[in-house]
């Protein structure tokens, strides 16, 4: 996928939303338990229930390696139902990627080619050469975490350098790298008041933003800094909208909430144009 | 594996040589692609052929997720024989993981209990609740990207702070965190003349170094200013070894290879007591 289509996807849906597949077998309604893939049909149901309202799907890895050969399974079908179903959509393996030069091209066919998704989150500690293997690959978007929402985010990401903060030393960077036009930003949406810092650094790439939600980020403080002329947001929210529910309904539970959000989208959208 | 059994084993091999298994089906000999899993039957001819020179085997995930499904069970079955037939070795999941504290714990318990490997590495990037929830194993370590070994390791790790550099952040910040004693750093041997200056902060912890080989780090002076006690160092060697013959004699021609590093590191060893 390209970066107009996607942004005319935007447009269509008038949503920015992207749904995180964080699938965790104790948390999904019991019942699909006695499915043959329960993780595989949680995820087709959520999919179903809320492609209209939802731009982006983000699988994070860690949840389908943590039961090894079956969950790799589950996360190739889900790629694989969204491709085929949905091929209209931005898919995300938020696999917090990178290695030296020749491995992260392994990681780049894995995810590019062999699984074909859309994007792939990436580390950026090791430097340019861990990086640019995935730029190297066109219409396919390598998202470089910047400054992420969690906790212990700022330890690192927020040490003072010579000349400015790391997380801006790595958007800065960054921008030197071949095929920077490839890249997209993890920005946290728990630090509001950092986006129109970040936004001097970098105008108009696209930033994924997680945090809305379960983790306290508030969606309309992100946007009043963080939106441009293209929109340039992607707000990830997971379990506020997959864990809604917890019975039979769970996925029209799940289609509440992600209109919930669509809707405030749509209003910051509409607002804007 | 506890560390007092890692240092009796170093010991009792008078080798610290840890042998990288980065298997690329494009270079492995080609009599073994009419096998069912050439990638297993290669891994095991190398360890049935070096475990008595090797006190660690360290697959880099990112080889074995190019290939899906099928890598991922040539990756588990690699860790049951290793664990099954050569209980005394130090495995290492070369991973480069770390995300927020509940998907870390998704990716610990990937790791440490479903592949049983003792330890895994981990990039610092998202800082302490991303690398807490791999600490929380005992007898299990978590090896911390400190300084890598290739062309951009130093594009961040190398900026000055306020007080220092990155890296020494990295390896001062992680001391402070809860079960620091089960850490341990990677630091790449291209850069020997910095082993002193990170002694000085981790006088102790072991050390996996990359970059003796085939990227032109020297063992001797790694050696003299990285040894401890204890040897405290974990020298690895992937290319150089895994990839020393290409026919049907490839493991003997490996063996080799290993036996060259093996004995220089007896010299070492022998010189220091």
């Amino acid at each position: 996928m390209n970066k107009q289509e996607l942004i005319a996807q935007i447009q269509q849906k008038k949503s920015f939303l992207c749904i995180g597949l964080d699938v965790d077998l104790t948390k999904i309604p019991s019942h699909l338990l006695v499915e043959e893939d329960p993780i595989f049909e949680f995820n087709k149901q959520l999919i179903d229930a809320t492609h209209h309202l939802a731009v982006a799907y983000k699988p994070n890895t860690a949840f389908y390696e943590a039961y090894g050969i079956k969950g790799w399974q589950s996360l190739e079908k889900t790629i694989n139902y969204l491709n085929d179903n949905y091929p209209e959509v931005f898919t995300i393996a938020d696999a917090k990627r990178g290695d030296i030069g020749n491995t992260s091209s392994m990681y780049a066919k894995a995810f590019f080619e062999d699984l074909n998704f859309d994007s792939v989150t990436v580390a950026p500690y090791m430097g340019s050469d861990s990086v640019e293997p995935f730029l190297a690959f066109q219409n396919k978007f390598t998202i470089l975490l910047a400054l992420t929402s969690n906790k212990g985010g700022l330890d690192f990401q927020g040490l003072k350098t010579n000349n400015t903060v790391l997380y801006k030393e790595v958007l800065k960077t960054a921008l030197t790298w071949k095929n920077a036009e490839n890249l997209m930003f993890v920005v946290g949406a728990t630090k509001a008041e950092y986006f129109s810092k970040i936004r001097k650094i970098v105008p108009n790439h696209f930033l994924l933003v997680p945090g809305v939600g379960a983790q306290g980020g508030n969606l309309q403080d992100v946007c009043k800094y963080g939106i441009t002329e293209d929109c340039g947001l992607l707000i990830n929210s997971s379990r506020g909208i997959i864990y809604a529910g917890n019975d039979e309904n769970f996925a029209k539970d799940a289609q509440k909430e992600a209109l919930k959000l669509q809707l405030q989208m749509e209003a910051i959208l509409t607002k804007k144009s």
